[in-house]
């Protein structure tokens, strides 16, 4: 059976600021430049989901990509959009809120969720049409 | 002598919060909604600041865009890149800080610098990618 | 009060045919080309939808822009999203669907629906990334 | 000699349903919701063609795009551009026209013609902006 | 008759310089900046050419969009792609390639071959992502 | 500790012509067409330059993508905005100026720079809309 990629892009805004609580000031600026600032700012952050896995004979599908909008929305976009990511996401709370740490994250809320065979193959965040990070797991 | 349009594009990241001061929380979220949660969030916005005028015979051009960006980066991206839209600036404390509102702080910030005989002509910021608003003065 | 222009996108995925019934197939293929093909075709449309009116000194808005989109899925994209712009659409039925009929049709279903003072300033269809077509009434 | 990846972007507009004539009308619309709509819908589809080889020496090239692009549109684009996939591709006839089948269908269609030492790398479709599928092979 | 605006986008790459021969290359970089320097650069210029007229009750066409981009490759891509704008093409030899002048200079050449009672309404052409010049005759 | 792939997109403006000085002008459009033509044409490029490395726990990054886009400004952008690639790029001078070779020469600048035990990923250049070339080292 042949196996597929399929993926999925999400939207969601949230604001955030870069920054350690056990550092001071100075040092945070200092380490993360105009993202530390203090009243914090936001993105609109688009979220690439993707799953390999077979291709099942009867339906064609990998996986219902309707299936996985819904499950993505449940357990990663409901926390996110039109949230702090600082102050409003429990499973962020431990970490610096970086394009990496928010990768890593979105993995993790996922990757138990996605139903056999298929797997769960890379969460891909962009943050500015600059800049974007790509977590595969492991 | 032709009047010719042109559009220069910048980028700008912000946090804010639809809110007013005078009214109660309640109110706040019944009619903003997601964009009154009271932590912030924000956005990748997408600004055009479009002028017109005649094209100069000599040079072939209306205005230098590259003047045109210095302009609109020191008079309006320097204040609102990595800022609070409600808490950092000076020009947009009276208002909330809707779409509408900034463009129309935008289009008041430049204007005036505009060097004639060209004129601003729009102001266009993209909030999101479903959401844009273009104000044109008056 | 400032005049703004706020401006909604929404997206629809619909199968058509361009070929009137009045017509023979050779006459309906030597118009429309590729278009006319019997077993249908279809697109991904973006649908851009711009209101114009004064901001609300209070809120900030034009009009809420949740509500026109809740306005613009409720008239329109639930009529055509995943439809057959032939033979699904009753007003639709009397047209060729190309695009300029689709945007004709689309502003008679939005523009008396507009609360006041505000008022449907524009409907722009984008067919492929290559063709769009923009009708503002009258 | 390094190995390099090129890719070629393609276009085409197609009808298609997703059901099987072995089920029920029930059944399909159950597994397959909107998408099973029994008038069909239609996509732009956006096609990317990626093959990777050594870069020759004298030319610099990989393969020539512009042979990869006349490929591509003979033996892929040709049969879908403007086409119904349940109806008018004999080479889908066998299949749900999802996009992973859709994808492999193309996959097996340019493979066996990539000019060696040059191979067929990766076939990805986007079936709309939030949707699209990657197939490699196996 | 409800009158429509349609829009065709095509695509052309070129080399350019902005300089005046009768100047010295000192002024032409003071004026030009790194647009003068002289051994060329180059765009992926992205042209939009916008007519207005009323839809023709029996196609529900302003115009066939087949025929305008026929026309518009034939009259100025053609001329265009993959040429220098300072040195190939007969059409813009005695203007500086500004975008303003090629907006200029492409309108003149389409805006008397649109078939009545449909008109030229528009030439945009977008130079960068970032830059772009709009001329509407007159 | 988690590895994870940070991307920076970066944009820049040249000229330049497909033909080797060793070959007759016959053979060189023979070979590349268009783009030998010898008035030079030129391109929009996008660059993306992706890095992959262990995120580090105390900041949550790869790699400061503020440095990142500082290095490959200082090292490639700055070598290669509004030139000519055949003409005034020293470290293009032995080659075709083909997107093959452009993103070998890039991956040269750049690859020693990376600071350990990050490692640059893959170098990736777009050279029109419909053209892109990936180059991952080896």
């Amino acid at each position: 059976m042949p196996r597929v990629r399929i993926v999925r892009r999400l939207h969601f805004s949230a604001a955030h600021r870069l920054s350690r609580p056990d550092w001071s000031e100075e040092r945070n600026v200092r380490t993360f430049g105009e993202c530390a600032h203090r009243n914090w700012h936001g993105h609109n952050y688009e979220l690439e989901v993707a799953v390999v896995g077979p291709v099942d004979p009867e339906t064609g599908y990998v996986m219902d990509l309707a299936a996985l909008k819904e499950l993505v929305e449940r357990r990663v976009v409901g926390d996110l959009d039109h949230r702090n990511l600082n102050l409003d996401v429990p499973w962020l709370a431990d970490v610096v809120p970086t394009t990496e740490n928010l990768a890593i994250g979105i993995w993790q809320r996922i990757s138990p969720h996605i139903p056999p065979p298929a797997v769960l193959d890379a969460v891909i965040v962009q943050e500015t049409p600059r800049n974007r990070v790509e977590y595969r797991g492991g």
